[in-house]
Parts: C-alpha cells; sequence; structure tokens
C-alpha cells in the first residue's frame, strides 16, 4: 500500500471507525487523514484527534460510526423513472406487459440521465459510494455518476429483441462496445463494462461476442442468472443443460463475470461458479417481492465464493437502500434455512463493502479502509432513537439503521452530503424533472392505479 | 358517529388523504379539520383549504401523505434497554440464557420506564400512534405512555416463573390484576391488560386464571402464540393436543385474546380461531430473525380473521419500525408463497392501521380517518429522493418509505412530533438515560461482545 505524506486535505476524527479489514476491531476515536482523494492514515492516539490543525477541513464524527461506503452491486439506478408504477404483479406480467413497454416508450438520452441522477442522488443519501449498473442509455448514466462524484461500474445493456436506444439487436453488441471505448480511462470513478441482460434473453452467439468483447476491453461482464425457476427450467428445456453449464459450454464463464440473483443453484452448478471464479450478487428484496425464491448465500459464502449485496433496481424493490437490503439479507437467510445463527451481521457487512468491492473488481481501492485506498467514506449518525443504546456497532447498522441515518457521504476525498445537504446535486431539480417524466408516462400510458383515478369530491362534517 | 362543530383547534390541510377506509380513495389536498382531541370533519372542496382562519394551529401537508397513525399491534416497549444485546442466537439460547437472564437482573421500575420512553420516542419519530405492549413493570410502561402522549394497550406479564418484579409466581395474577384496577379509567389512551407469556410459560391453571382476570376487568387478554415449531411439538407432547386446541379446551380461547406470531397453525387451528373470534399479530421480521418460520398470513386474512401487525421488542428486530415492517411483511410473504401477488400494498396497510385497530378492539376510536374518531394522526413527507416519483401512495408507503419519513405525528390532536422536533419528550435525556444503563449491563454482565472489548491503538501512516 502506498503512503502519502503532505498536508491533509480532510481530517475525519471523534467517530468509532469500521475498517471493515477482514479480523479488524473497531477503532474508537479513530482520526482518518485524507489527501488527494486517499486515505493517508488512521490514527487512534489522543494526539492524533488535535493534530492536523492545518488540514483543509474537518469532520466532527463523535457519537458516530465511520466505514466504508457502501457498494450496491446490482442495480439499474435509472429505474427510479419507474418506482412504484407495477407493484403486486407476477415477474413475467410485470416484466414483459408492464416494465419492458414502458421502457420502449419513455427511456431516453434525457429521461435516462435525470432517473440515473434521481438514483444517484438516493444513493448518496443512503450511504452508497458505489454501484454496479446495467441498462441502456448508458452515457447518460455516466454523465449522472460523473456529475454526481460517485463511483461506478457502468455496463451497456445488452439484449435479442429492439431496446430502448438501439432498435436493432445486431446493433446491440457494437453499441456496447463503443460506450465501453468512449468511457474506457475517461473517469477514475467509472467503469464501463457490457450486461447482456440474461441467458434466456440473450442468445448464445450474443452471450459469446459479449464475453469477447469484456475480454477485449478487459472490463466487467454482468448478466442475471437463474433468478426464477422458470428461466432454469426453460434452459434446461432448450439446451439440456443447466444454466451455469450451459453459459460454462459457450465459454463465458469466467472471471471477468458479475452475476446477479444466483437464486436457483444446484450444488454442481455453485461448484462451477467456484472453479471458474465467477462473482454472485445477492439480491434479496427484489427476488422476495417477485417471489422468486432466496439465493443459497450461506453454501455460496461458504464456498469462499465472493458475493456481493445489491438492491436491483426500483421497480422491484423499491428504494435502494443498502441498510435495509443488509438487514433483510441476514433475516431472510435465517428463516429460509431455518437457522437463527445463519448470515450474522458480521457475515452480511463485508457483503455491502469489502466483498462488494471484490465482486466489482475493484477491491484494490475501495471497500475497506485503510492508508492508500480510495477515500470513500460513510458516517452514521447513532444520536437516534431507533440506534440507542448500541452494544454491538454491527449489529447497530444491519438490524437497526436505514439510510437515513447516514450523515456524510465523501468519495475520493470530496463530500457529496454533509450533514445530509447535497453537495454536487441539486435535489429539488432532479425530484422536480422526474416527476414531470413520471406525469407524461401516467398521461400516456393511463395505467392509472384506481387510486390515481379523477377522485369523488369528499365532505364530511 | 358524533359530530362536533365548534371551532377547530388543529387544522391540517393541502396533502393527499388515506382515509383507510375500506374502498376508499385517496383524497387530494384534504381539509381536516380537529377538535378536541377529534377527528370534526374532512372537506376536500378548494373552500376547505382556506376556511378555519380562526383555527389554533394549523399544518401545512401539502406534498404529504396523511393517514392514521400505525398500530404496532405486539411490541415490548422497553426491550429498546436489550437492543442489539444479543443477536444471531439460538432462539432457545438468545432466550433463556441472555434475555431472561439480564432482564432479572437489570429490569426495574426506573429501568423500564426510562426503556418504555425510549420506545416511544422511536415510535413517535417513526408514525406508530398507538402500540400494544406486553411486559413487567407496566406501571412504568404506562406512566411512560402518559408522559409521551401515546396510545397504548399495556398489559402486564404473567408466566409461572420468578419474574421481574414478581419474584413469587403465585402473585403473578393478583398483581397483573392489581395493575389493571389502578390503570382502568385512569386515561382515555390507556387500555390496561393481561398478558399471559404462553401456553408453555404459563401452566394451565395461570392461563385460566389469567382468562378470567381478562373478563372480570373486561380487557385484553395478550398471549404469544405457536411462534416456534419446538413450541407446538412440546405442547403436543405434554397435551396430546396442538395448541388452539389446547388454549380452546381451557376454555381461554375467546374474543378477548390477542395471539402474537401464530406462525405454526394447521387448517384446524385456523378454522377454531376463526370461530372464537380470536385476533392475531404478524410479527415478521423478529419470526425472521429467530428463524422460526413465516405466519400463514394470507391464509388467516382470507378466513376474515383480523390479524394486525407487530414488531415484537428491540431484541428481535431490532428497531420498532413500521414501514419497514409493512416492506417485509408483504415481501416475505410473497417469497414463502412464492406468489408475488400475496400480500399486497394494499392488504398490508389496513393491517398496520384500520384491522390493527380492530385487533387492539379500539376500532371505534382509531385505525381511520373518519369525523368522530380520535385525531390520531401522521404526516409523511414524500419530498425525499427515495420517495419519488409517487405512481401510488399506498406502494410508496410500503415499498419505498420508512419511518424516518415521518414529519409530524398527532395523538388525539395533540402533536408530539412537529417536523420531527419531539414536544412531549426530552430525546437527549432519554438516549442518555439508556446508555448510562446499557453500559451497567455491558459492565455487569461482562458479555462484551468482541468489538466491545478494550481496543488496541492502532496506527497507520
Amino acid at each position: 500500500m502506498e503512503t502519502l505524506t503532505h498536508r491533509p486535505d480532510l481530517v475525519i476524527s471523534g467517530g468509532t471507525l469500521l475498517t471493515m479489514v477482514d479480523g479488524a476491531a473497531p477503532l474508537e476515536k479513530a482520526t482518518i487523514r485524507i489527501g488527494s482523494g486517499r486515505i493517508i492514515g488512521i490514527d487512534t492516539t489522543p494526539e492524533g484527534q488535535t493534530a492536523d490543525a492545518e488540514a483543509l477541513d474537518r469532520i466532527d464524527a463523535t457519537g458516530c460510526i465511520v466505514m466504508p461506503g457502501l457498494v450496491n452491486a446490482h442495480t439499474h439506478a435509472a429505474m427510479t423513472l419507474f418506482r412504484g408504477y407495477a407493484d403486486d404483479l407476477p415477474l413475467q406480467q410485470w416484466l414483459f406487459e408492464r416494465i419492458f413497454p414502458a421502457e420502449a416508450a419513455f427511456l431516453s438520452d434525457d429521461t435516462v440521465y435525470w432517473g440515473a441522477l434521481l438514483g444517484c442522488l438516493e444513493m448518496i443519501a443512503s450511504g452508497t459510494t458505489c454501484f454496479a449498473d446495467g441498462y441502456f442509455f448508458q452515457d447518460a448514466t455516466a454523465r449522472a455518476v460523473r456529475k454526481a462524484g460517485l463511483r461506478a461500474v457502468i455496463a451497456q445493456g445488452v439484449i435479442d429483441f429492439p431496446a430502448p436506444g438501439v432498435p436493432d439487436p445486431a446493433d446491440n453488441i457494437r453499441e456496447a462496445c463503443a460506450f465501453m471505448k468512449r468511457w474506457q480511462g475517461a473517469s477514475d470513478r467509472i467503469t464501463p463494462g457490457i450486461f447482456c441482460h440474461s441467458p434466456l434473453t440473450c442468445s448464445a452467439a450474443t452471450l459469446k461476442a459479449g464475453a469477447e468483447a469484456a475480454e477485449r476491453y478487459g472490463t466487467p461482464f454482468q448478466i442475471h442468472l437463474s433468478e426464477t425457476r422458470g428461466e432454469v427450467d426453460q434452459i434446461l428445456h432448450q439446451t439440456a443443460k443447466r444454466p451455469v453449464f450451459y453459459l460454462n459450454d459457450l465459454g463465458v464463464l469466467n472471471d471477468r463475470m458479475t452475476a446477479a440473483h444466483a437464486v436457483h443453484l444446484d450444488r454442481d452448478e455453485m461448484g462451477l461458479i467456484k472453479e471458474r471464479g465467477v462473482r454472485l450478487v445477492n439480491v434479496p428484496e427484489s427476488n422476495m417481492k417477485l417471489a422468486s425464491g432466496v439465493a443459497p448465500v450461506i453454501s455460496l459464502l461458504r464456498l469462499g465464493i465472493p458475493m456481493g449485496l445489491g438492491t436491483d433496481g426500483c421497480c422491484s424493490n423499491n428504494n435502494l437502500d443498502m441498510f435495509q437490503e443488509m438487514d433483510t439479507a441476514a433475516k431472510v437467510s435465517k428463516v429460509f434455512s431455518a437457522d437463527p445463527v445463519a448470515l450474522t451481521a458480521r457475515d452480511v457487512l463485508p457483503m455491502a463493502t469489502s466483498l462488494g468491492a471484490a465482486v466489482l473488481g475493484l477491491e484494490d481501492r475501495i471497500g475497506t479502509v485503510e492508508a492508500g485506498k480510495a477515500a470513500d467514506l460513510i458516517v452514521i449518525d447513532l444520536q437516534k432513537p431507533h440506534l440507542r443504546p448500541v452494544y454491538d456497532p454491527y449489529s447497530a447498522l444491519v438490524y437497526a439503521a436505514s439510510g437515513g441515518d447516514v450523515r456524510d457521504t465523501i468519495v475520493e476525498g470530496r463530500i457529496l452530503m454533509r450533514n445530509r445537504s447535497f453537495l454536487t446535486l441539486d435535489a429539488n431539480e432532479i425530484m422536480r424533472k422526474v416527476s414531470a417524466i413520471a406525469q407524461r408516462i401516467t398521461a400516456a400510458t393511463a395505467v392509472l392505479n384506481q387510486t390515481s383515478a379523477p377522485l369523488a369530491s369528499t365532505q364530511e362534517t
């Protein structure tokens, strides 16, 4: 790890630091010095707290937890546009009758930009500093991330039917390659990638071309894998192979792959995933809401497979709150395995930080608080009724906190939210723009919920 | 419904009102007039919004949802004292090795008072205006509720081994009766009751005496019912009957009973519950965290059995946030029944309002917003990144909101929280007192988590 020794740009002191380094205990009254966007040093001596008088800026974290910013390892940020647009429906109807048509009609460079900005705003507000995004019009998402100051792996969607922004499926791979080329090296905080939607919605040829493109550009390859039992059955029917074996035989199963969901896997598939170095993302709330199932997280972690945590998009969750996701991840794994000791607070917090970083291939830069790493940090205010008392900070974060308890959010040493005020984004403008887009969607599709229908005037006295 | 016509004490206007009256659509720009603690009238005409200039106080709810305060139908408020004290453990070890000993050592009139006050503070902050509480030292809980200004059914705990505050089990029923006598009619907002801990921890004689006491005082009878499979098996083994039939044969199964958990029920038990008019409480997060199972909520609601929603105490959740509880209730029922249409947002919101009120026997006074009912209301601020856009207010509340989005909390027309400032309680004092109690618990029991152990000084430069 490289050591930088110059005047700190920012000093955070007084808090309880969870470094999320394996096996490390929390550090009380830790002072974290930050320079040029990186962590220069960590100090727990009394002198540490009063030193660095020459720092450009200081954050007093007394009574707070300081920890790595959370990593949302699977989402579709711009789907904030459709938050609450289609709930409580069967997955196929939800996807093919509501979501895909709405995306086809309303996604554009402009709407994805504002939707992604709203997602970024929500993530900043709830302590996520890095996310993995798979969607369409990803130039717009990348511009939103650049403006927000967040860090992201942004993958251009590839699907074998006309997709938003790519009307001819034959252009999908080419468009994704052009996207990766444009954004490679354009920003330290943005890693471009390719997102082949799923083994069902992409042909064998497309999956192979996608994997080759990822190899050529040295970028991540995202995919939805074995989300529903129906999908697994369909692939079995079409190929006589379970999905993981099908992908392996295509030659696309390798350590560039980040596979989200991974709900319906058999033991042999898990072994093959381990062998090929595939990284996985647990997406519990979305899998619950769409009744897809619960991923075998405990078995996968026990095999040593890197597994992060993700919220999925806002149509199937319906928020991007990684604190609530951690809570639900632990609880649903316990009840599904009938084992209250399964997936503890100490197991799940790494999934949202250090393991999540590894899943995204960013473990050298983020995921823990260590000298030399990027200063992607959050400060959580514990002076809240629902967080008192604190016997165990891990338990407080996973089982009691939610995103609204994050006070400050910092990426590469830059404060994006301070005392819950946004410093890079105009929250009111973004919310206004997205509400206007939503009004257009509501008006045009006339898929009004009964509650949005014109209301009878009611007078009760 | 009685109609009061005098000058309103409080007028809430401009918001979207969810009355939670069966089948009623949301009312846009509703004006709610409140006098003498009750709702005097609801008006959606443009004039309604500017009328009542003579009101003593006004709340502008523009851009907000106004709805009945939430009903937490099963909790143990003072267990905030032990929030995060014992997590990720098997239920029997958790209860018998950690919780019961800690309660025996540390509960007193003083600690329960401060613990219950912290619970009240958290509930006010997250939009719960009424709760059902079963615990020990319930005079202290009742004093806390009176001070906080909340509404509650407060039941004195009965258990057949030495309990906190009642060292001789022979006194349990007598103490509970004395408690009910003291608090009956003492406050409009407090309903005393008796809480027989469970069919396993109370003998047949105690259960009968408890039910008789409830009958004599005309009060609710709370119980934990069929929370775990092990408990059901044990009762089967001891009595050769499933728990609901055992209780029925004892003569205690009737419409005074509010049974929490109800996870492991067979069809015949469900039928008997329906027949006897027993009310139930779904407690999903606690049942998930302790891996007890998932209650058959959909079957129970389909039978027309009134079922509320509860958080349980802060040792097994670990917060009292009913918004998160609604979200999890819907999602876990979907994934457990493999049906994404099961337990929709429109099903679950009544469980936390109108149905919850019915479960507590308070449906004539609270649970919906109607003229004549008590003015127990909450205002939820929708101008938050994670709540935009709003296609459907039910969906926004259940799937996207959390307790921290509640802006104002009102009970009997009295504002307990306004713009997130507490008006009846001193939050800092309560958090300080409870933290001091927690420090005593930590020091005395030496059950420190490794993370609370003395920390090595760490210097990294």
